[in-house]
């Protein structure tokens, strides 16, 4: 960057559900799209932007991670404020912080790059009828899920895998080996709550697993066949993708001595 | 009703963002509407509704009942189903019963006027920037809000009163006291929840009892200040009537003869 510049991070959350995702598009439908024309509205100059984790079509988020060079100086509570101004009420910054510069680090921040781990939660509902209240904000399951058959078939999950069953054929990553450090499954009544904490997520991984993840809750078939997709690296031996309303982008996490003010904010649905 | 005529009742929830309130209108674009035109496609037959609590536009409910006669046999689960296939994405029949008939009571069962008792619950988000996950479905405040202020405020409030003060003028009751029997003030972090227990509320006087425990909440006014608003029985002297976001209609009362299968359902932000 410009020596006159400066890195400035946001922290975005978003309503997936208006969007066509994250990444900029000729439509100008985008999370992307809606915060550069912020960012022109409030500076008056052409801002790119990079995020931690693009998000798909109706996927929302808690706590995006956003960075870009600017060489302006606001105080960081103008950046909230009068960014969010001009942002539709889907969209929020709900923080802002400048890294410090190349001057004192061995590398500079990038949203993407330094992100050692992402989190994503995924809420189903699990009911014999469909809560208009809950409408692209979770997924939806009629038939009754066991919690316990899910939690067994999640261990196969954790560790160092080749995730290429879970992996969809857009899928750009070099690699399909990721390391899943956890995956909790809670329940309350009706609703269940996926957590999911990795180094890295192949392109519509989460929603491949909580599509096989209902296969297995719902008895369809056995705790053990998460293994047999596992091993068997074919994506056509999954279930199909599941819907994306009930996936959130949670949190991304970063070496400590960027000191972001990130807020690692609860879901809503599971407070 | 018609000797052939059945009694059916409905356990409806929706999220009101989309519609124009509850009551039907010229323009079709109310919940009552909507219902109605989803009878009649799964019916063949014209079907006047009526329900416990008519809500205004904005606001939502977790289990609105509403009845209607019909010379039709139908078993429940084709009612839930049949109605929902009509029905847009932001309201669901969630369970329907047929009530006996007058034959074996006293008088008919009637959504409004076998109502002993209304639940209302308000979800405020408070945090200094607004949140696009709750948009439309939490009031906002950013100022900070302290629970005891509010929780003293509102023991003034239980009890048998004259709540002119909090009744809007558009308001139609035939008198402005009610019996209010319990307030419960909550708090999860930023999310403070509001549950309103009376025999009947006055048009907006949740709204506006919301606005003046706002002002008592940020310290704007001391708590006993809701004891001389009540007093005073003037609705000039509260605070303005808060914004419908956050307000759901969450239970009706009845007599347990009626044997309605009511699910009394968590609010999804408070669970």
């Amino acid at each position: 960057m410009n020596d006159d510049s400066k890195r400035i991070v946001l922290g975005v959350q978003y309503d997936g559900a208006p969007w066509q995702g994250w990444q900029t598009q000729p439509h100008g439908q985008t999370v992307q799209d809606q915060l550069e024309v912020a960012l022109h509205k409030f500076t008056g100059q052409q801002v790119s932007t990079i995020c931690a984790g693009r998000t798909d079509t109706g996927v929302h988020a808690l706590e995006q991670v956003v960075h870009f060079d600017i060489p302006l100086e606001r105080d960081m509570t103008s950046w909230v404020r009068g960014v969010n101004a001009f942002l539709p009420a889907s969209i929020a910054v709900r923080w802002a912080t400048e890294v410090r510069s190349a001057l004192h680090q061995e590398q500079d921040f990038h949203a993407r790059f330094s992100a050692h781990a992402r989190t994503y939660q995924y809420v189903l509902y699990n009911n014999p009828v469909r809560s208009p209240l809950l409408e692209g904000k979770a997924g939806w399951v009629f038939r009754p899920l066991d919690i316990d058959r899910m939690r067994e078939a999640a261990v196969h999950l954790v560790g160092e895998h080749d995730f290429s069953t879970f992996r969809s054929v857009q899928c750009q990553a070099k690699s399909p080996v990721k390391i899943m450090h956890s995956i909790h499954i809670e329940q309350r009544g009706e609703i269940f709550m996926f957590t999911l904490h990795a180094n890295a997520f192949l392109y519509h991984m989460v929603r491949n697993l909580i599509g096989s993840f209902v296969f297995v809750g719902s008895g369809a078939r056995p705790p053990g066949w998460m293994k047999e997709l596992l091993e068997g690296r074919d994506r056509k031996i999954a279930a199909p993708t599941f819907m994306p309303d009930g996936l959130y982008l949670a949190k991304i996490d970063y070496d400590p001595k960027w000191t972001l003010p990130q807020a690692a904010p609860r879901n809503f649905l599971w407070l």
